[in-house]
């Protein structure tokens, strides 16, 4: 597999996803400023993969003899929803005493260990769609949560992954996921690489193949979730959680464990980012980046150490 | 006001609705199959609009001489889910024996009628959502339902228009409505006519601003409305249904009586119109171009002659 961020030769290479499909261009950035800008553009994206580049562009400002502090704080800044980002800025900072070559040390460890997560996520969502449902698998997934999304693997895509090598799946919904379409192109793109069966659907078009059977089960991502198991993700996944508890179709979260912010009490304290609404439309435009699901909706949160079955009445 | 259909010595003129709101372009359509490409293209849509639309293509075959039943089958199917477009084909039939002047008559009486309904609809709609809701309003709704879809005036969008000469309309969020964006480029023109205070968001974001409690109410338009009350429209209406009914924001529906199609028991017996893959995606996808939200979901539906409150069990 490859990864989509990564160390080399004391910089940080990544595909730059907003040339996807179309161009699979390779960026090489040693200055953390560029990082940050890169993060904000969403060049790299998905939350895991952000994790990975916030301590990258800590080892980055580290390794450059840079103002590290300043550093920190604008990658941590760049995107605020994903919490996965300033925890990897966090681990990396936590490093600086001990030298430029520690800094860089832990940040290639937060690589390694999403990576190694993504494989283990993969494994027991697989495990849990599996078990809950019988034969081969319809399954609807949103934005884009491939290697793209998580250094290697993927988290909700991961599980479809597992699931693809275990011969138990018909077909994928890949949601489109306006306004920048990382379902459409990215999804897509990762979906076709795979081999499996899929079909791009508008966003709105998505909790109506739901109601009228065509899903057997939805599983989506995480870029924060919050101790009661609320889930920011995306911004059309909430419609998807409606439209599953409705059907009676299982909603699984599939996500690494530094998802879980134990310190955000419920969703209704996550702040949404507001991104540029020329992404959007021409014209007046409102542009969330996020949406809450409420963990009622959630029938399990899946993770590298645990399967959290909230419809059961387990909690985080 | 403007009509965005009209019979124009011997010829239909329409305002190409694939242009906007780049460019106001009017074409002059003297042959029905000119005219049936123009409905399967949605250079005319909406389905007040295409109720005219139908009979205005039968008139135009009864005044050229052609095969009146052949324009008349191939005009029905163009656009199979709008019960409108084959009632307008079916009144204008009915009047082929008495001659091409009673046809064309036939043709501007359903003109006029839609013209007169939908301000109608709009007055009691407003009255409706006026008196359930108290002071200035935010209201969602769902692609286009102004004077391009509706003759004049228009159905959903035409309560919004009353409202907002009532002095009632705080702002109103418009769905872009992929895959064509109805939405961003027709509401949002109409929106902006009109002065009112609107920005456009992305479908998936729709349901999450009804949870942020963000929107007061949701008024859509109607494709087709089973006996039952479970209503067809646009893809991606039902999100909005599943999220009002969640937050206990009013949903409502404002269409002409003609909607109702009293022969369809209920939503799952409606044809949901599949349309090319390719509006979606260059890759493979699914284009279903309506939904059905149930019923039980529809606080009311206003027609030019009633206020049917589903919520408190009227029936239609």
């Amino acid at each position: 597999m490859v990864r989509c961020i990564d160390w080399q030769d004391g910089a940080v290479v990544l595909v730059d996803q907003t040339l996807l499909p179309a161009e699979e261009r390779w960026l090489r950035i040693a200055d953390p400023e560029e990082l940050v800008a890169a993060i904000q553009r969403l060049a790299v994206r998905g939350a895991p993969a952000l994790g990975a580049a916030g301590a990258l562009g800590v080892a980055l400002a580290a390794v450059g003899g840079r103002d590290v502090a300043g550093a920190a704080a604008r990658l941590r800044s760049a995107r605020p929803t994903a919490v996965n980002l300033a925890r990897g800025v966090d681990r990396a900072l936590a490093r600086v005493p001990h030298g430029a070559a520690a800094v860089v040390a832990e940040a290639r460890a937060v690589l390694d260990e999403e990576a190694a997560s993504s494989r283990i996520i993969g494994q027991r969502g697989a495990d849990l769609l599996g078990g809950m449902l019988p034969g081969r698998l319809r399954l609807l997934t949103h934005c884009n949560t491939g290697w793209l999304a998580t250094v290697e693997w993927g988290t909700a895509l991961g599980v479809v992954t597992v699931l693809h090598e275990r011969g138990r799946v018909e077909r994928v919904y890949a949601d489109e996921t306006r306004p920048l379409l990382q379902g459409a192109r990215l999804t897509a793109y990762e979906l076709a690489a795979l081999g499996v069966d899929h079909r791009v659907v508008v966003d709105g078009a998505a909790p109506s193949l739901i109601a009228r059977r065509l899903v057997d089960g939805v599983v989506v991502g995480a870029d924060r979730i919050a101790a009661n198991g609320d889930v920011a993700n995306k911004v059309g996944t909430y419609p998807l959680a409606l439209a599953a508890a409705r059907a009676g179709v299982p909603f699984v979260v599939a996500a690494p464990e530094s998802t879980i912010d134990s310190s955000t009490p419920a969703g209704d304290a996550i702040e949404i980012e507001e991104r540029d609404p020329a992404e959007v439309a021409s014209g007046p435009a409102y542009n969330p980046a996020f949406d809450v699901t409420p963990h009622d909706l959630v029938t399990a949160v899946v993770t590298e150490r645990r399967t959290v079955r909230l419809s059961e009445g387990d909690t985080l």
